[in-house]
């Protein structure tokens, strides 16, 4: 995409830039379809304001030429009127499919790419995905297990498989949820492609059209995008220092009976918070008096840093209400698209069924070599590798923060998980902040994309899995020096003599 | 399960039965969600007739205790009243969770599992799945190209991926459409985990509840189990000599204005049955004209013995209409779990959007595996000599029909595929026919999965991929007799001299 811009002209830079997008798209340079840049994105290639843009793609939208989610994209989405009929004629190809009206849901939801988009330098330090970091994988063990596992069961491993999973595996879950005080048989464990795929499947088992569903606030943008799609009902709880609030949900649960729980009682994301003990045992006596079954997320179970081993929801539920959720891609390998569901059989089944209806059966070559992997001891190895490590960069980000980030910014110390919380002054808006920090060649993610409402634009999750300890306190230096230029711009701007007082972080 | 039956006392078989599966129930033996073994089975194991065990299910599913779906399962669905308390106390186990009541949907729809019970002899020679032969695999080969792939780029392949799929293999089915004269770029092209997920995640981004899709009668049971599913509306169009019936379709198109269509052209599931060059130009006419887009599954493409390379309905689709979905389970890998969509931009960003949410992307080590095998030329090697022995095959499957089985019986020659579609007589089932067959260590597939409405009990599919030319010929041969056994009884039963007419095939 090339523009010319005007800048002694007559026309505003809005129209020229919603102009030329139009006589693209009007050209057949642009498709329906296309991807146009982000607004901060454009603004920056085009050296605007980003108002600037924010107005040529109203102005499109307007016209029905582009649509728009924030903080998601923005597509083509039509050929203007008058151009039409010239662009078929000179490709000679009636289009006659009107698919925009044909799509079930006009919009789409693609928070991943959100996310990837706002990561524009490729050498940049990341503390944007809450990632295991690749350099950590025990390449060499792994395949030798692979190798292993295809010659020993390899004709097995290319056949269609059964929908629950790969036996062993599903055994070898079972065996390790006993470990944790969980009971659960291996049929009671359906493997899946991961987290994702597990909300996804228990979303269409349980919630019919109409059903409200109860939620962190704020949460995994990949939950959100399964329970807050188009037409979804939910509610919003919020999450204070001991996680969910229970007194919130308590008035949710008696005033508007959703339809489960989803919850992530340790190290959530994105706050790191943990549910202690009582919590747990008091969120269970709310799903039972109100006959509501929780979904817990226990994705990062393994990577506990410090604090006591808690039981999880499903080690303290007699009642079986309960559906556990859990992954490998937290530990090692999210490319390979391995999870699970343990839940009463019932349950399993249906989901089960649902599961031979979206895919037939997660990759059984993958699983067979996560299995082999595991019954070598060399999981758990890597796992506890990985733990030191994390805790390390954790400390390195934390002792970083206290050093560089500005006295009136907040954040907390996670006991496990991938994050550290921060809340910026409110001055400050954490989108804006990366687009400044990206230059500087430090990217994370800002906290808007964990909301299902209520955003808090000062938010920031920092990520500590993928950077060396001695990368983490470069890359928090340079962002603090980013926050603190720009709080002082900002309070030259508005005459504020004194930094605004700092609430609580959650 | 253990059952006692007493065959000299007052009480019927049927009534002993259902009163010890209630037992079974009330005493925790059986718990909800557990499935009971088919009619067939249960029968076989207690040597008792199949009508004694329907009369018991039937008694057991009328007291609300258990549900049965024809072909698909039969499962407790709750506990006996009088039993429940008593029972609780025993385990001490509260267990309030009213999960049936939570359910979207109480059904579920397990065809996968249904076919894979009616298999019960694992020695059996299986005409059943149409599925590759394992032993045909290159494993050493596979292997090979996994060590390399991991080799190479293990560390990016264990990590996240992009939800599109691994650019490389995206590129290859690009250019490898190209030679079927498909244009299409490699980002129109979705990597998904195989057909079952493309047709899920296409009927998810295009049917809306209430809208009604147009499917070929008899058809692939996966397709069923996506579009056939509760509440779902679907309109059967039944499979002629030479494919979907463009007469029906057309009446169906003008009257239903269904939301889509949904066809395999070339050596269809189950009747082995291809479009001729003028019917799928006749098919692309029909969806311009009535504007309604065509799911095109080309599964079976490389599987093709003799006859034209007939071009796809993608190649000749000028409109931009075609969703055209393929994958690599039938010529090798099924177990990887890998297929595709190529589709209009519009249509791919938003299957791309769904896939997100339903996974986040397919398994990157199966789609770099098999992109490695594809770029070697092992898989085009492997296509080639899978093609030779299939043909082989097909006609020792041919020949020994025509040898063994009645004159009443017809099939056709299928040009490609797994398969061949046998009408047996009238008077015969091919469910009953199966538990006989099992017993002489022979397995297929009775018609009636394959059927949306009107099922013709007499139909059976032979899949003739994964025996050998020999052990084809011995199980026509043991099926020949069985048949032909069961013909004459039936005849003697119901005093029919002559053999009734045989009609046309499809």
């Amino acid at each position: 995409m090339i523009f010319e811009l005007k800048r002694e002209g007559h026309t505003p830079l809005y129209a020229q830039i919603a102009t030329q997008v139009r006589e693209m798209i009007g050209g057949g340079v642009l498709k329906v379809g296309d991807r146009l840049p982000a607004n901060r994105e454009l603004a920056r290639m085009l050296g605007v304001n980003r108002t600037t843009v924010t107005t040529a793609y109203a102005e499109l939208t307007a016209d029905g030429l582009i649509c728009s989610h924030v903080g998601r994209g923005t597509f083509i989405s039509a050929v203007p009127a008058a151009k039409n009929n010239a662009v078929s004629k000179e490709r000679a190809q009636p289009s006659p499919m009107p698919w925009n009206a044909l799509l079930a849901d006009q919009r789409m939801d693609s928070w991943l790419s959100g996310l990837l988009d706002a990561q524009p330098k490729k050498d940049a330090i990341s503390l944007a995905y809450g990632l295991p970091q690749a350099e950590l994988f025990p390449l060499d063990d792994f395949r030798r297990c692979v190798d292993r596992v295809l010659r020993k069961e390899g004709r097995s491993l290319l056949q269609l498989g059964l929908s629950s999973g790969h036996a062993p595996l599903q055994q070898y879950i079972a065996s390790q949820m006993a470990l944790s005080g969980i009971t659960v048989k291996p049929d009671e464990v359906l493997i899946t492609n991961g987290c994702q795929q597990s909300l996804d499947l228990i979303h269409q088992i349980l919630v019919r059209p109409g059903d409200e569903v109860a939620l962190e606030n704020p949460s995994y943008p990949g939950a959100l995008n399964v329970f807050c799609g188009n037409n979804a009902k939910y509610t919003s709880v919020p999450v204070g220092r001991n996680g969910l609030d229970l007194d919130v949900l308590e008035d949710v649960l008696s005033q508007r009976r959703p339809k489960l729980i989803y919850v992530v009682p340790s190290y959530q994301n994105p706050t790191g918070v943990t549910m202690d003990l009582a919590a747990r045992r008091r969120l269970i006596e709310l799903a039972v008096k109100y006959r509501v079954p929780i979904i817990e997320d226990d994705i990062y179970h393994e990577l506990r840093y410090d604090g006591p081993a808690l039981p999880s929801l499903k080690a303290l539920d007699e009642y079986g209400l309960v559906i556990y959720i859990n992954s490998f891609s937290k530990v090692g390998f999210p490319g390979l698209r391995v999870g699970w569901i343990a839940a009463p059989r019932l349950v399993i089944n249906h989901l089960n069924a649902r599961k031979q209806k979206a895919d037939l059966h997660a990759s059984l070559l993958a699983q067979a070599a996560i299995y082999e992997f595991a019954r070598q001891g060399l999981l758990a190895k890597h796992i506890n590798r990985s733990r030191k490590a994390y805790a390390l960069r954790r400390d390195a980000m934390l002792a970083a923060l206290e050093k560089y980030f500005p006295e009136e910014a907040a954040w907390n110390k996670p006991a496990g998980g991938m994050a550290i919380w921060v809340r910026l002054p409110e001055l400050l808006n954490a989108s804006q902040i990366l687009l400044q920090a990206a230059e500087q060649g430090v990217t994370f993610s800002p906290g808007e994309y964990f909301y299902s409402c209520s955003p808090q634009p000062n938010m920031m999750r920092l990520t500590f899995t993928m950077a060396s300890p001695a990368a983490i306190e470069e890359a928090v230096r340079r962002l603090g020096a980013v926050i603190k230029a720009r709080l002082l711009s900002l309070k030259r701007q508005r005459g504020l003599g004194k930094a605004e007082g700092c609430r609580a972080l959650v």
